[in-house]
């Protein structure tokens, strides 16, 4: 496909999808503003995917990206699992609350939800993009029929062969500078950690298929250099999140802007598979001598439950407060302002360091 | 300073260091082509840095880099190097070897080298870099007296501000991508892994010194790339070590034109510093459950007695096949060759994928 002309695109900027963070009215401004707005809905169920899709439809009249997860089915592990809720006790009673007695498969995988495919095909949103993985032959023909563009998220050379032999239009190449979830098929693989320059180039170089570059893209020196590895656009999360419009809390925002003496940090602690957060309390926490994480997404419903226990007392170090590499370079505007400014970084060359033409 | 100016390059492209692998003939063939050819002097003594460096000045009228490892000194611990050895006792009896009985530090910090500091002053190559750290500010007058450019490795931007104080005239910036041993001043620090385009865009963004990416860059696809990110030049190693001018034994070539199917891995149990390697029996061994390592470079005394071991036997798993990411798309030529290769892609927009302009 021609990513740009498909779609409508006037700016090669797709802003990432972010469950959790995302909001229609962010993804409608940068859609009006010439880029790729998304929405994520692997966090909710089919009606309420529905309704936000409609909302999107009233926000914009151009294209955007819905986002879902489209993992292997988590393996329960009632021995695991109650071992990390009691390595999490003592965060829990610090703050005066309990860990759940149970935890539970708080989202359903999209391989295996047929409501949502059927509210995807009868909504046939211009762009799906499939997150952890791929769905199968007849979910992918299903989208396909309605029209739909198909997206999937690769980490590296194997994952783009499969999402190529799948019939996917675009990899989204997410580096592992990449703010949020790792999108790696398998999160018992060996992960080769391939950085976005490096990704970026090998997929530019071996696919068939246009190549959306995700990971560390904070400003329009960033959008130029992937599209000089060969990427047709670049997917922006942690540069959205500053937003006005994202729906990311107070606490997060004031994590984000303090970065730089922080840094980021890859950890499955938050909801059982790596995913890239601010360095915060329950991070510091992860990366000392605890147990075995449950599966994702069980481990993710202690790691809501811990984080809203700790919020209730309080304390804002204990959130998914996913970013990227990239996040001391995170500016606080509009979404429209941002993509304008990335438009003009990006087409008028404001300076960003010596060039040699 | 005015990096491309005052060594004189006329492309931005720099070769790097790659202690054992690198060759003078490697490097003047890259400076004799308008980049700049390096040497590493940290695996020999003062003598035979002398000597290789009037070698350099033989072969070559142009600017030169000579690198050496500025690591804190190690700290023995018998206990942990006779673990470490009885690990590795398996592999050695399978090669109809033994250990060595004792492990030695067969490197020697330029930090407390005086003799190295006396020849390279003397010598004054046109640059010298620093790798693991930065020596003391005397030592630093005394080569900056001499005319000597200096260069230091960092990897993230509390190394980059030690640098800036230091007087350092530029800013190596190398990405989680990069081959070969990552220059993390403190092993023992966490490492938040930049990946190249996130530092690079940081560093640039931040700092006073020109920056000199490195770190997946293959072509000149990668090297506009790190430019539009801000960068001075690129310094590309992976796609040298291809050359025939390097000192790459067949094996490691072999390995490194198979890097599609293996990737590479950061491991610390070839040397006792994290290293990226091409996938082969030793990372693999390593992944599994070993003992904690010695430190760099007494662990290194094994690990090349265990290779040469291997290699006696007919086994060409063992060694310290460095590279990065990019390590597929590595190109077998002449290393003039390869700089002028380089250079059309930058200049000449070899069709590297979709752009805007």
């Amino acid at each position: 496909m021609d990513l740009l002309k498909d779609l409508g695109l006037t700016v090669p900027v797709i802003q990432a999808p972010m469950a959790g963070v995302s909001t229609p009215k962010l993804a409608a401004a940068v859609s009006d503003a010439g880029g790729l707005g998304s929405i994520a809905v692997g966090a909710v169920d089919a009606a309420r995917a529905r309704l936000l899709i409609e909302e999107m439809r009233t926000r914009t009249e151009r294209a955007f990206q819905v986002n879902v997860f489209a993992h292997a089915a988590p393996r329960p592990d009632p021995d695991r699992e109650a071992a990390w809720l009691a390595a999490l006790r003592p965060h829990f009673e610090r703050f005066r609350s309990a860990p759940p007695e149970v935890l539970r498969v708080i989202y359903k995988s999209f391989c295996e939800d047929s409501r949502m495919l059927e509210t995807l095909v009868d909504a046939a949103p211009p762009a799906v993009s499939f997150h952890f993985g791929l769905p199968g032959k007849d979910t992918i023909d299903a989208l396909k029929a309605a029209g739909c563009r198909l997206f999937a998220t690769v980490t590296n050379l194997a994952e783009a062969r499969l999402a190529e032999k799948a019939g996917i239009d675009a990899l989204v190449a997410q580096g592992y500078e990449a703010g949020g979830h790792r999108g790696a098929f398998d999160p018992s693989a060996v992960d080769e950690r391939l950085g976005t320059l490096a990704l970026t180039r090998l997929l530019a170089a071996t696919s068939p298929l246009p190549v959306i570059s995700a990971g560390g893209i904070m400003d329009g020196a960033g959008i130029r250099a992937v599209l000089d590895l060969g990427a047709a656009a670049a997917q922006l999360g942690t540069a959205f999140v500053a937003c006005p419009e994202s729906s990311a809390d107070d606490a997060y925002r004031a994590a984000l802007a303090r970065a730089a003496e922080t840094g980021t940090v890859m950890t499955s602690a938050i909801s059982g598979r790596p995913a890239r957060c601010l360095v915060n309390d329950i991070t510091r926490w992860a990366r000392g001598d605890v147990p075995p994480v449950p599966d994702y997404p069980i481990a993710y419903d202690a790691g809501k439950a811990l984080n809203a226990a700790a919020k209730a007392a309080g304390e804002h170090g204990f959130g998914a407060q996913w970013a990227g590499q990239g996040a001391p370079m995170a500016r606080p505007m509009q979404a429209a302002q941002l993509v304008a400014a990335l438009e003009a970084e990006l087409r008028e060359r404001v300076p960003m360091g010596p060039h040699l033409n």
